[in-house]
């Protein structure tokens, strides 16, 4: 096989057979075709395509790139759920410890946070001491104690996806389909999970601005799953405003924990249950994805949850006393409320300038070298369809910097619009597909 | 400006400014923009195509790479030609002196074969001791005493067009019409030239395969010639069969001898003195292509077209013995007399396979590095439209070595379709567009 001919065939729109990719896949990660030919052919798989039987060979390839995680020594059901990202989105640290309660095993492999989204992994490193760089066998064992364990892509899953990513990254060749699929697939496979659930967001904070292009992924994911005889159930839901009040990383830890107790039953606790259902449902402890829901709301409600989350994070070395007491969590050195100038209806808010409002106070990376600061971000007191009265608390902003805290209150502004009559609130779940 | 924002401005069918083209190429150039995002910008500009003023700028940022050439101080007008290359195709060879001997300066920069093509720098190196690696200077003086100089791109010529062909070569980004255009013109602009006619070869031995491909490129390649306010004539021709009879190094210049000697008028005369004719109404020595034409056929028939072959390669280093006595030039150790095995008339040719076979029998390159037997090649006897008897020659083939003779002689006879019926003859000048 010749690469240069292979470069031309997906550049002339048509489809590659499996022993192609699996040569491609192959050749790219020992080094053997340069990453200026691999480019020109991920960017003719971008404008080009891919269709159903290649997205899954190119999963298939890159997931056997690296080790496949053998949890058959654990009796029982495993179930993960993904996330496509957006601001505000902490449902895996809610999501994890209910799961696991109900005797479900969830083996999690979390992101981090880059540009105007955060990630899971920078959130729990917030609790001093939660270490997210287990080795395999360490998490085999928390996995096998706890029954959960968050932790980030370790060097032997899915080698290739981490490749392949770094090079999409820097040459604009992101925004795929097929490759954003079997770049999820690759790493969820590699689990070793019976079962996914999957959180598509939409809207102007997320990654899929409109909602087609949401169903397109979610099909082409869910495609990829079942051809590895994998269960799924892919939800798209709302990303035209952040998740939840909370947004920066020790500050969505702390809204996780109230969630947990059951003290706040906002729009996070609606779309953390309905995951979690989900995820009980397709491990068969729930008959339906209604009474999978229902016992997530009763583990919250008899402190299970909580108390499971307080155990994973001992288990992965974090500080319990601040999950205990997190108002002791240390705080930003400088605070700003953003009030009201008049009275009227949040109608719209820019997520995306607001995610990128939390990366300017410190809370995000606009590299992957940035540092991040864990007491930085926002809370936002009022969201779509609420009415804010003049000189009303609209949102809170924490920073140890005073000029990031001016910049970000001007990107906060600019990123609300209000108007006098009540707009129409957007749907926080828009579709589940089975 | 942001490379990764530019790759994705042209990903999404966006227009690049002069300036944000100026940027690409000067920090490529610099080697700030690495290999690998520039490949995935190839790809994009191919996948998503360039409009005219694009093209123009992309044009001027390759030229203005390196030097263009100041022939300011010699009188009279300056032409070239250029043709998009085939089979056979040893044109450049007889037109230069026909129309320097007109007193018009041809300065040609011209190109080497790889694959099934044939490039005019290794034909005119076949001529023991020809250079064409002559330096600017040297080439100036050469220019300025006969009219003519043939050289092959210097490193002070567009550099950008070298480092950028190099990427595409290997990144399956050739076939595209701006990148394309944008390449020859940069190095034909930079000769200092004031008129260009093109030869824009269309066929199952071309480059460009359909008849309204060639015309696109025609089209694109006057475009931009226009904008930098040169004059310009292309001509759309036929590359269904080898132009001439001759294919192989020495043997096309042996047939450019018999041409300009006035010995031979077969096709390859025919094109010539079209070619040349429209050169010497371009440098305004004729009033029109009819005139011209019939120029360029005095300067055969009284000889001057042949002295000034002399004089060019005398002035060029090369061993004019040979020229004047082409038959003493050392012969291939083999060579094989293919005969028919029945009556009939010869169908069709495929161009591109009689070019490999030619290759085959070491009169080409499959890579940079291959070295060249000048000697080996292939005479075609008859071509479309001839009627052959049985036991009549073909074509001869001249090799150093029997085993490619052999692989040679069945790719030839693969090559050629016979049929009962007189077929109808491609062509020769399909288009001409002013």
């Amino acid at each position: 096989m010749n690469i240069v001919e292979l470069i031309k065939k997906k550049r002339d729109g048509k489809s590659f057979t499996a022993d192609e990719i699996s040569f491609l896949i192959d050749q790219f990660t020992k080094g053997i075709i340069p990453d200026y030919q691999f480019s020109a052919l991920l960017m003719s798989i971008l404008l080009k395509g891919m269709n159903d039987s290649e997205t899954s060979a190119l999963t298939n390839s890159m997931l056997n790139s690296g080790k496949i995680i053998d949890l058959s020594s654990l009796k029982g059901k495993k179930v993960d759920k993904h996330s496509t990202g957006g601001v505000g989105d902490k449902t895996s640290l809610i999501i994890a410890p209910i799961v696991a309660s109900t005797g479900i095993y969830v083996p999690m492999i979390s992101g981090r946070g880059l540009g105007h989204t955060g990630g899971t992994l920078d959130k729990l490193e917030s609790i001093p001491g939660f270490r997210t760089d287990l080795s395999l066998s360490e998490s085999m064992k928390v996995l096998k104690k706890c029954g959960a364990v968050l932790i980030g892509q370790t060097k032997e899953i899915a080698p290739a996806d981490k490749m392949i990513y770094a090079l999409r990254d820097v040459t604009a060749t992101v925004e795929s389909i097929p490759l954003i699929t079997a770049s999820i697939m690759s790493k969820k496979l590699a689990e070793g999970i019976d079962g996914l659930v999957l959180d598509i967001k939409t809207g102007n904070g997320a990654f899929m601005k409109n909602h087609s292009d949401s169903i397109e992924l979610a099909n082409s994911l869910i495609n990829a799953a079942k051809s590895f005889d994998k269960k799924v159930i892919a939800f798209i839901t709302d990303m035209n405003q952040p998740l939840g009040n909370y947004v920066g990383n020790w500050l969505e830890v702390y809204e996780s924990i109230q969630v947990l107790k059951g003290i706040v039953k906002n729009d996070l606790y609606t779309l953390s249950v309905k995951l979690a259902g989900a995820m009980i449902f397709l491990g068969k402890k729930a008959k339906s994805l209604q009474a999978g829901e229902q016992i997530a709301k009763d583990k919250i409600e008899n402190g299970e949850a909580f108390r499971k989350f307080i155990e994973i994070v001992e288990l992965q070395g974090g500080n319990i006393n601040y999950i205990n007491n997190p108002d002791k969590y240390p705080k930003a050195k400088y605070s700003r409320r953003v009030l009201s100038i008049k009275s009227s209806f949040v109608k719209e808010i820019n997520t995306y300038q607001f995610g990128m409002a939390s990366l300017e106070l410190g809370a995000g990376r606009r590299t992957k070298e940035n540092k991040i600061d864990f007491k930085a971000g926002i809370i936002i007191n009022k969201k779509i369809g609420d009415y804010i009265k003049k000189d009303e608390l609209i949102c809170e902003i924490f920073s140890d910097s005073k000029t990031k805290i001016n910049t970000a209150e001007q990107m906060i502004i600019n990123s609300i619009k209000f108007s006098r009559t009540k707009p129409s609130i957007p749907k926080l779940i828009k579709k589940v597909i089975l």
